[in-house]
């Protein structure tokens, strides 16, 4: 496309909006490129922090702009607002707190810092009349925070569920789509520069929790801490799961869920873990990277926001979309802090489940794991045995009829006792939509 | 879910924003529920005008709200806001003049209205120190407009798809999923309340047209009016045409398309017409009457929104937030305005076409066809012939590689002389995602 202006005047009116930008990674690299050569008339880029600013300096961005080490001179220096994409809770958490003291509006994708101190950001912020906004924080390029917040803002929204980590479902939509391992999938997710070397906050579900606390937060109003959140790893997941799914006209994502439950006082249900999930959703067809989030209200029923949750690029749309809003100075100053209440959170739910044990085959077996189902009152709902595996490690599946995770827990431990197994059960959630 | 405030304080600050209301039907009906039952705190219904008001009045609303069959009433009374929920250009397009010129902001779900009129009457707003708001005009609940806006504003688009008409949905997707014929699907979306009695403007194209002409002025920026924009209807759709589609591992829905090109000058493409899309996509899997708008830009990639396109509490939902919006004063006055500019529209473009012929059978109709689609220079992709037809009536289908949709045009007129023809050959674009 054509470089051309789209704004006949600055957003912010008569003057450009002014800029510190702090982290030169992937992200911070592509917020300048768009500063300086699509939106420049609307800001004015003028300093970048970095460490090892030699080696990070590039020679096609505008001359003036300060390169600096130290975030001390971007907080000194006139600027309108502070980008943060250092990322992490400290000390980026600080240098955000002070920028907003100085009398300046943060724009921030640092979802852990969102997570844990939004609130209290926010209400700096709203104390100090300036702005902080996290649009980047979850879901990338998605504008999902403002859609719930602006666009949704006349419903009660009572469920938010989705796909709100890339790494994980590209692992699992290339175990699905290619047959390969768990193993080979998360390989080609980190030559392809979707998975970290250490992969263990996004395989485990730690990535995926801060962004569905700041979901919960704002579309739900409900406040929640991460470790409240119950997570499950990916990593149980093999191919033959996928396959098993498909007889149930299923397939398996990471799926982050937070829902409002009304029986016994109001409480919030919220997890992080592999589920079963229906073909007949949009949920199920989201592929690679992509990112898909879902929110249900009383009125509104399903809404779905997709697209790159990740990505320099795609992140950078959203730092600079934040960005315009301050200078135009829409959406209100304070609305996360003003309608937040605290809730209980569980992690207990009652959903039916699919249960893969792998055992060496005998007589008795499934007589032997229905019979402890029975005992705590679960029932089968099916059992499927695909053809061609040895007897001295033969998968099999058994799904449950609707029936509590706490129950499941014990039930399972209960089942770990006997003898059979060549490996323990793997149980995963069936959503039913 | 139980009732619950979800804001401490009223939207606007101290006062509660007052709400005339223009148009009690199914809309109406949910905003006034709304507004009276669910947001009472923020929102003070004063006037619900409607005609036959004997009828129309409910028992279920505050007895302080004044009901009247005279526009003029609402016109005159003191509210912050007056909701035109009448539809068509005129005479709501006058009241919402009206309302406008006395002070007062307007929400709109008139598509029409605001596809005609909407890049004055924003003006007018502007000049007014007041502001208009149509985010129940496209996609009923789904908020895509504000995503556009300013959840996308870092971005540059450059093209707009979509279902963005549920009749239409509804029909192809029931043939889709069940096989009954294009007639029993329409019938059933009547009984449904999803069709009109006369569904005309659905199925031609001209509801969804409408809301293309918003989603392009908001979303690319770009000026069009509706009759600028290629229509084609979705009736002669088959039940055959989804087993062909089948085979090609694709769907057929009704899709609107807006798409900048900038070889040879800025232009812009738009169409509303059925096509086939591939099971890949996202779009393939939208079924019922759900809407799914996918907006494309130079960084973010692809975005989806998706969920109720129509319906009384959806899009009252839309209409809601944009009084809180209004409320809290948030968004810019004059976005729509400030970033349109005038292109040339055309309805042409290059595609692979699927065209289904219904043929009395003879030897030499395929080579028949195939000189005169080699004489244009357009190239046989496959041929399709599914078994078990009669001679007297056999369907069989030819995909061509991509090729202009007037030459296309020109070539099926020149076949549609060829003297086999039982019906007029059926010629559908195949979109590649």
């Amino acid at each position: 496309m054509q470089p051309r202006n789209p704004f006949q005047e600055p957003a912010g009116g008569g003057r450009k909006l002014r800029v510190g930008l702090a982290g030169f990674g992937t992200v911070g690299r592509s917020v300048a490129k768009s500063l300086c050569n699509n939106f420049a008339d609307h800001f004015d880029l003028t300093h970048i922090c970095n460490r090892n600013i030699g080696q990070k300096k590039v020679d096609w961005l505008p001359a003036h702009i300060r390169w600096t080490e130290s975030i001390e001179e971007v907080l000194a220096a006139d600027v309108d607002a502070v980008v943060e994409l250092i990322g992490g809770v400290q000390p980026a958490g600080d240098w955000v707190r002070r920028a907003l003291q100085s009398g300046k509006s943060v724009v921030t994708a640092n979802k852990h810092l969102i997570a844990e101190c939004g609130p209290e950001l926010t209400e700096l912020a709203r104390k100090r009349g300036r702005r902080i906004e996290f649009g980047a924080a979850v879901g990338g390029g998605i504008p999902v925070l403002i859609g719930l917040q602006e666009g949704l803002a006349g419903d009660r929204l009572y469920k938010i569920a989705g796909i709100l980590n890339g790494t994980c479902n590209y692992i699992l939509s290339r175990m699905e789509a290619t047959g390969v391992s768990f193993d080979a999938a998360l390989q080609e997710a980190q030559n392809l520069g979707f998975a970290e070397a250490d992969p263990g906050e996004d395989l485990e579900g730690l990535d995926a929790r801060s962004k569905l606390v700041i979901l919960t937060r704002v579309g739900l109003h409900c406040q929640v801490r991460s470790e409240q959140i119950l997570c499950r790893s990916i990593s149980s997941i093999e191919v033959i799961d996928f396959a098993y799914a498909r007889e149930l006209n299923c397939t398996i994502r990471q799926i982050s869920l937070a829902q409002k439950v009304t029986s016994g006082g109001l409480r919030l249900f919220a997890s992080v873990q592999p589920a079963l999930i229906p073909m007949s959703s949009l949920t199920a067809h989201v592929h690679g990277n992509q990112n898909l989030i879902l929110a249900v209200g009383e009125s509104v029923g399903e809404t779905v926001f997709s697209g790159c949750g990740a990505g320099g690029d795609p992140t950078a749309v959203a730092v600079v979309s934040d960005l315009f809003s301050i200078a135009r100075n829409t959406r209100p100053i304070c609305v996360s802090t003003a309608i937040e209440f605290p809730v209980e959170v569980t992690g207990e739910f009652t959903l039916p489940h699919y249960v893969r044990f792998t055992v060496r085959d005998r007589p008795g077996i499934v007589a032997a794991v229905a019979t402890i189902l029975s005992k705590h009152g679960i029932n089968i709902d099916a059992v499927l045995q695909k053809p061609g595996y040895p007897h001295s490690r033969l998968p099999f599946v058994i799904t449950l009829e609707p029936c509590s995770s706490t129950v499941m827990s014990s039930v399972l431990e209960e089942i770990g006792h006997l003898d059979f197994h060549v490996q323990p059960p793997v149980c995963i959630p069936i959503l039913l939509r």
